[in-house]
């Protein structure tokens, strides 16, 4: 019951060697975490980031195989700790049954200030719904 | 005696928010990666790529405050570890005294087929320099 | 009849006006491109690079109307002149019924030493009959 | 008496074929004006973009050979034509006696609610002045 991502690897995303380089993958986390909070928590980025914003406080990715222009990738978000301001995921990206990485990373909601701030109520039990599921 | 690289924070880095969006400071790793190889080991990533690459295996970053359009940012690279075939480094970024964010990461020396191969023996050699000079 | 490409406007292309950072329309035009030769051309760009390519000889753009955050973008691209080695093609891009920009770019087909070389057949007969339903 | 900028061709600008994908060239365009704006306008776009902006409202570029990487470019820019809120520039790239591409453009000076608005008397003489060593 995960979060899936579908994404084709593009011309864009390809650097000299025909591989992803490596910071357009971080560009397809976010666009994966942007449709999470769009489609899951009803909460887009468009509307969050008028009065405040989600940044990412820590990420760790390790790549494992190498993808190629034309892939289909699935990353797959799931939600493994909800706190008062802040969510860690966990994010594979698979090719077919090849993994490709696995990331895992922690979010934080802020006001427009800059200040962590507690998730609306909606939000968090989403995220909790969201977190049983993962489990 | 660590590698240095200048980076100014320009229009394109920035997001509504007015800060650095985190993808775009992984492109600034990358072009922080690629000066050191060329200005350090030289070994321009023009000429690496002709026969192999060096793909990062893992990156983790912690992001510990925000970066602004016309910042003058610092990002420093520490070597850590050196390996047979790949080597561990350590980057902090930062604008004047505040940190803005600190990364560990491995990168792997491959050929073109994507099998990991040894390092030529000069680029260790200088590796394993810069290693002692960081510790 | 012309060939129609969906686009939320998302985080990563915005810059801190909160509008799309024309560079980035850029890489949408390029995006709408490969799925064009993919859906319509049926000759993916994965394929069409590992034995030459299809870069952009001249291309121009007016933007008249700034783009932000969440808009749901239509591009759409209109097929204009065939010619032996190349293609011009119309595309303008639109939210609701506001026109965001029009732009028209010539594409060449090449091999991979980069010399001109003539469509094959059935996308020549593809592009010839999308420009009949253009006009 | 033009303002140059330097741009070494590196790993991100590359595409799968080995030369720069062109959405990258206009990142580099865009950074070049943002460094004219600094260094000769004296007029930051940090600085700028706190009560408006200097949106692109048309470009238009040949491309006339491929840059690989490594390549050492310079961008070129020209003063073409200074209007009571806007300008026109022209824009080339080479490489060593070898032109890549070639641009014209006009930016517009918007307020923040999105009109054009005059320039600042000390930006439009500078703009005039260079106009005139480009003449």
């Amino acid at each position: 019951m995960a979060f899936t991502f579908a994404q084709k690897v593009l011309f864009k995303h390809c650097d000299p060697a025909g591989s992803v380089c490596y910071p357009r993958y971080f560009e397809m986390m976010n666009d994966c975490v942007e449709a999470f909070f769009d489609e899951v928590l009803r909460a887009p980025f468009e509307d969050i980031h008028t009065s405040g914003g989600v940044p990412t406080a820590q990420i760790a990715t390790r790549f494992t195989a190498p993808s190629r222009h034309g892939d289909h990738l699935i990353l797959t978000l799931r939600v493994e700790k909800v706190g008062r301001t802040s969510f860690d995921y966990r994010m594979s990206d698979t090719c077919g049954s090849e993994r490709r990485f696995e990331t895992t990373a922690t979010l934080v909601h802020i006001t427009s200030a800059g200040r962590p701030t507690p998730w609306p109520e909606p939000i968090r039990e989403t995220l909790s719904a969201q977190k049983d599921q993962s489990a």
